[in-house]
């Protein structure tokens, strides 16, 4: 080519003055938009968090900026630390959990997990789901076009016979739904038993996941009488199924319903597998958000004492209710209820075939439970019997009313099915 | 059935009670598992927000608790406000609009678009995809299995010709990604005429959308030299393309990057279609951090003289590149570079066949720019030539070297280049 840009003693000078650069052991990043600090300290008026402490511990990371994609380091530490993990089995992600699992589910549909086939290569995609159970998992499903499964829920977990013998047969099952403590809305706690049965499960695919939703975990009632769960996690390495879990939590019944942490725990693997998936997703999760709750929850004790604050509120709220029934309900056959340690249900059995009517007499009074069938997958809740209740949102006084209403509702259901 | 629940007196009794209940317009919601206001107050020293504004405008709703699916009525009002929309043309997401994108790319896969079908049951899924353009939007169709389209990139936006021609005859192109003001990269502005055809065109298949990347509407230089990018969402309803287009923006560069509010305004049938999508998939959107925005943006105008203290710190960077590259590129053959009145970058396209080498050579000096290729679909430069600058994050001192170190790089492989 006969183009010459410069002459080849300036060439030299060229060659000369770019290993001097080279020499100087330069770090200048200007790959990305991102903003600088004095751009940053623009906003600092809508902050409480101490403007000192902007910088991600152990890390050069403005924790205003983009960046850190398993979360801010201190606030892995810290539900690591309460959770009984390392830090690289925790990533801390934004303000719901559901929205974790959600997006876990449909990345393995659309991209596949570790080690394992994108679900959608399946000629089907189906879960399992004990039931009753959460109504906002099975709506996932629902609208994800999965299948889903009912297995029974027992008073020590799921069925693990049914279990045991579906995922080792049928290659569909991707799946599991699981709240393993303080059940939503049945209040169970998993024994070991179906713990360790569980981690021992011999799928006949390579990508089946349980999604462990311990949303509960640290959610007791009463101080002297607490359920635990086993680690799963734990459970699963020593099965040789390390990757087979994630489980999850979150601060929305901690601090803000709607503004709290959500975090995964799983294999350090995993980890790594989910955060890069979420790395294109997203620019990364709300660390101020993060920052705020280290800063407010400090350390596992703390966190705890502030869990026993909670209790002290709802314990009222759900006596109210086990009241209610015990002196509402007129025999044995017109409901059965449970009576929980922890978690935010106490769940009625009402007589079959009378739940969806019960809920519709009591909205006419107006009065409103979770509409009855929801804690099955589909809505549909074969017996017609399983209604949530809800106690903690109101005050004691109309919740005391609601119960009125509920078991008159419940007693004139029962008369009226018995008289037919 | 022998079996009674009670006599029948008691059971007249129990209908009676049952009936001044219902008389007593009573209005108690027990569905769901939501803590009560005594229990968000537990965590009350967390924040900012002043205690006494917890309750949304408009509303019951506290702002700390679940609910509200489509944001804070009073930031939706606010960016309504400020892109001259309705309130109901806008849903307030969480803290990254890449987010939103992502998720309604998936969601449109998996569970299909307002009045259409669900992308997965096309036989292939096609973007169009104008480049250069933005890496993470390309990566996301990437990670999809998404096919992308590399389309001309002009001075006034994307080659509508070949828009228009392979929209009307393709199927399988579902969907469009445009930054459409302060493009990223190359800072164009789309022009008019570009925005009009685009509202225009005539997909052949029910779910073709637009995802119209506003990020840098409010994101100008210089204040009396501002381009504006004609309204979309109307040109479309103009066009009797109502619910073709998604635009998106957020406070990622207003207020902090890793914590701002993510915005999507669209028709109002669309943000009802996309509010129920997301209620499946998340327990709402963080509000409290909607609120801090509000108190802290205030109004419109307010924000743009906010957007103008940035403009003030980006500036002098963005004169630091633009003189370098006039003092230091050795020909016009070795270089040519964008002059953007806005956004976040400065585009150089070096000699083709050389960018990936003067990447590779800042690197080894030290100075790290955006991968070449990466502004192209599958990162594949054809000509090898485009490079990304963003000047934003470091000191005017550190971009200075930089630039220094960039010139040197691009004049040394062009004349390598031609000198093979």
């Amino acid at each position: 080519m006969g183009y010459k840009v410069c002459s080849e003693s300036t060439y030299k000078a060229l060659l000369n003055e770019y290993s001097n650069y080279v020499d100087m052991n330069l770090n200048i990043d200007i790959r990305r938009g991102r903003p600088a600090t004095e751009q940053l300290n623009l906003s600092g008026a809508m902050l409480k968090v101490k403007s000192s402490d902007f910088i991600a511990k152990g890390t050069n990371a403005d924790i205003r900026n983009y960046g850190l994609p398993k979360g801010l380091p201190e606030a892995r530490q810290l539900f690591a630390d309460l959770l009984g993990y390392s830090v690289d089995n925790v990533m801390i992600g934004g303000n719901s959990s559901l929205n974790l699992m959600y997006d876990i589910v449909a990345n393995s549909m659309l991209r596949g997990v570790l080690g394992g086939d994108r679900w959608l290569d399946s000629a089907k995609i189906k879960f399992l789901c004990p039931a009753p159970g959460y109504d906002r998992h099975f709506k996932i499903c629902q609208d994800l076009g999965i299948e889903m499964i009912t297995v029974k829920m027992n008073a020590d977990g799921p069925d693990m016979d049914t279990i045991e013998e579906l995922v080792s047969t049928d290659p569909d099952i991707k799946g599991m739904w699981c709240v393993p403590q303080y059940s939503n809305p049945t209040g169970i706690t998993f024994s070991d038993e179906v713990v360790t049965r569980m981690a021992n499960l011999k799928p006949c695919c390579n990508n089946f996941r349980i999604f462990w939703d311990n949303s509960y975990c640290i959610h007791h009632l009463y101080p002297n009488d607490q359920d635990h769960v086993m680690d799963i996690v734990a459970a699963c390495k020593e099965a040789g199924n390390p990757h087979m879990v994630y489980t999850f939590m979150s601060t929305s019944k901690v601090t803000f319903a709607g503004s709290g942490v959500a975090v995964v725990a799983a294999s350090p693997e995993n980890i790594d597998f989910l955060a890069k998936q979420f790395d294109t997703e997203t620019i990364g999760f709300d660390k101020i958000n993060q920052k705020m709750h280290v800063d407010f929850l400090k350390d596992p004790e703390n966190i705890l004492k502030h869990m026993e604050r909670h209790a002290k509120i709802m314990r009222p709220k759900f006596n109210v209710v086990l009241k209610a029934l015990k002196s509402g309900i007129r025999s044995a056959k017109v409901a059965s209820w449970s009576n929980p340690k922890g978690g935010y249900f106490i769940s009625v059995d009402v007589m079959p075939g009378c739940a969806a009517k019960v809920v519709d007499m009591a909205a006419k009074a107006g009065v409103f439970f979770t509409n009855a069938g929801s804690t099955f997958p589909y809505g549909k809740d074969p017996l017609d019997s399983n209604i949530r209740i809800a106690p903690t949102a109101v005050s004691v006084k109309d919740l005391a009313l609601a119960m009125k209403v509920f078991c008159v509702c419940a007693n004139i259901a029962a008369y009226e099915k018995c008289a037919k």
